[in-house]
């Protein structure tokens, strides 16, 4: 079969040996597969996820000599089934699965493996016990939007929400408007989102964003300040030492970046008080400044991934159309557009989300 | 009147005008003030303490061109009032107050300012409705003590302590006692601590650390791991896909040493899921690695200072016999001892917590 394939560095259209599925696991067709941001991190900093993975004894690391297929974020349709299978499901039918395959040797992540293909080749395994159908007739390209959503889940949820603070959103990337989207679920509003692209903020706004900044004219703290102001009640509730202090509602940052720097500059900008969410994987050494983190007593709630039930609600809010994920999807390729894909993405102007659809 | 002050530098003995006590202000003498670590990295570090005030509009930096006296854990004596006071304490009594000036331009801090003189000093000025009568006839050496007790109780309070976390205390100087001391009253058992000075980690055992640990022979997260098995019930309790982690209780760990690379091996040693209370107050800039704190989801609370409620739980707890903190001075020193005690506290193994008496 054909897959896209990260070899030395470089993603490369090549053919790889059919894959057979063992025990509990299912042969599946990739209808479409998201790429994410992180794999585009990945074919730079791969050696870096390597290294990393020493303090993990349990993972085992990819070997960059052999080849990988990445893709985690993946629509299927079931061809086969493996052996000591319930076989609930029909071939044909339409499957959504977290990325990760359930082994004898304990469950593996797919996307980032040697050994288990991910969604940017035309065939791979899934685990039949993680499979969740794809409800309402959803288009397979919509359903491929599942884990992004689920990650801004994950992210919403891991902040705790009080439901008086007033968010930040820091990047309106994929993961960004993710967050976004499970934001305008918790009615939390109103939701700022920052961003250099026009047409990413437009996007923000689509996904329910209420203000938005361009950084390079507004800064968008102070833009966040104008808005998070106390209403008298609370600044009559508070007590004598704190009515000193700006009287601002809580703040919550979601740092949906992930490059160096990015951090610190958000430690620069928040308020006192400050929750901040890290969904940006930032696969480098970052440097920043304990003293302002101290200062204002920041908190930092670094996040990865979601649970098997974010993974399941995403799929839900999609289907039911509580979230219209499929705005941020500006174009699908190939195989043989894989490559092309990666260097595309690099302009946020132009695209957004790109997916695979190995079968074309 | 006599002060050490810190002058180009350096610590040096010399004389400064008379302090002039402003209205709702009390002239006091300082009987009793601790060196905190804050002030050995402010000795070194004073520019970068400046520099970072730039991101805090309404903070004045100190000029480092002009004299300072450091010292913000002091007991002291009621000696004269200015205008506009109350006068409710009669002169000779013994008051702490939380190192805060209440002037017409606002509160400003003391200890690190041109303007309001630390507790180096014969005398000082503190704000008449800041001042906390010293109870029980405590000795002002032990009510001193208050401040960096206090650091401890509001660390601990930071935590949000659900009741199920087991405790890890890296490094036992005053803060990591102060921590330890706090955590006791918690009741959260068992508490870790780590130190390599055998001197601190007796200290520890003293003020409530059940399990002290050498980071030079043991590493302090495989001992924590040991005290921290889930009792059969909460493993029983885990959702499905969590059954494959460690079953391990949620980790609760201090950050008290406060240098660079700390928080890093912090992030390399933690479990999954842990919490990380940053009391440790680092001045320089510092470099870790975001995909451990990504893979782990870790959260990472910065703390500084405490509540006015906190500070005067503090005095209560010492002046009651609740926290010896008293256990943790190892040595008193006039004016004109400041400077070696700066240089002796570089020494874990002699010293742990100096008293400056400038009246000696």
């Amino acid at each position: 079969m054909r897959a896209a394939i990260f070899r030395n560095g470089e993603i490369v259209a090549d053919m790889l040996a059919e894959p057979v599925p063992g025990a509990g696991q299912v042969l599946v067709k990739t209808l479409a597969c998201g790429i994410c941001g992180s794999d585009l991190h990945a074919r730079k900093h791969a050696h870096r996820m390597v290294e990393l993975l020493r303090h993990f004894p349990g993972r085992k690391p990819m070997d960059l000599s052999r080849d990988v297929v990445f893709g985690h974020e993946f629509c299927c349709e079931i061809l086969d089934y493996g052996p000591a299978t319930e076989r609930k499901l029909k071939p044909g039918t339409r499957v959504c699965s977290l990325p990760a395959l359930l082994t004898p040797q304990g469950p593996q992540g797919i996307g980032y493996s040697n050994e288990n293909i991910g969604g940017y080749a035309e065939r791979m395994l899934l685990s039949e016990t993680l499979l969740l159908e794809v409800p309402n007739g959803l288009a397979a390209e919509h359903a491929a939007l599942t884990e992004p959503l689920a990650v801004g889940v994950h992210a919403v949820a891991k902040a705790n929400i009080r439901g008086n603070e007033v968010p930040l959103v820091i990047g309106c990337g994929p993961v960004g408007l993710a967050v976004i989207a499970a934001l305008k679920l918790k009615k939390l509003h109103p939701i700022v989102a920052a961003d250099y692209s026009p047409t990413r903020r437009a996007l923000a706004q689509r996904l329910g964003a209420d203000i938005v900044v361009d950084p390079a004219h507004t800064q968008p703290y102070a833009t966040w300040a104008e808005h998070a102001a106390m209403s008298s009640e609370e600044k009559a509730a508070r007590p004598p030492l704190q009515a000193m202090l700006p009287a601002l509602k809580p703040a919550l940052i979601f740092e949906c970046v992930g490059i160096p720097g990015l951090l610190q500059q958000v430690f620069e900008g928040a308020p006192r008080d400050a929750r901040i969410v890290v969904v940006g994987v930032c696969m480098e050494s970052d440097r920043s400044e304990p003293m302002l983190g101290i200062f204002k007593e920041l908190n930092v709630q670094y996040v990865l991934g979601y649970t098997p039930d974010e993974f399941a609600q995403a799929l839900r809010l999609i289907a039911d159309g509580e979230v219209d994920a499929a705005s941020m999807v500006t174009a699908t390729v190939g195989i043989d557009g894989v490559a092309a894909a990666f260097a595309d993405l690099a302009n946020p102007e132009r695209h957004t989300k790109i997916l695979v659809e190995p079968w074309r």
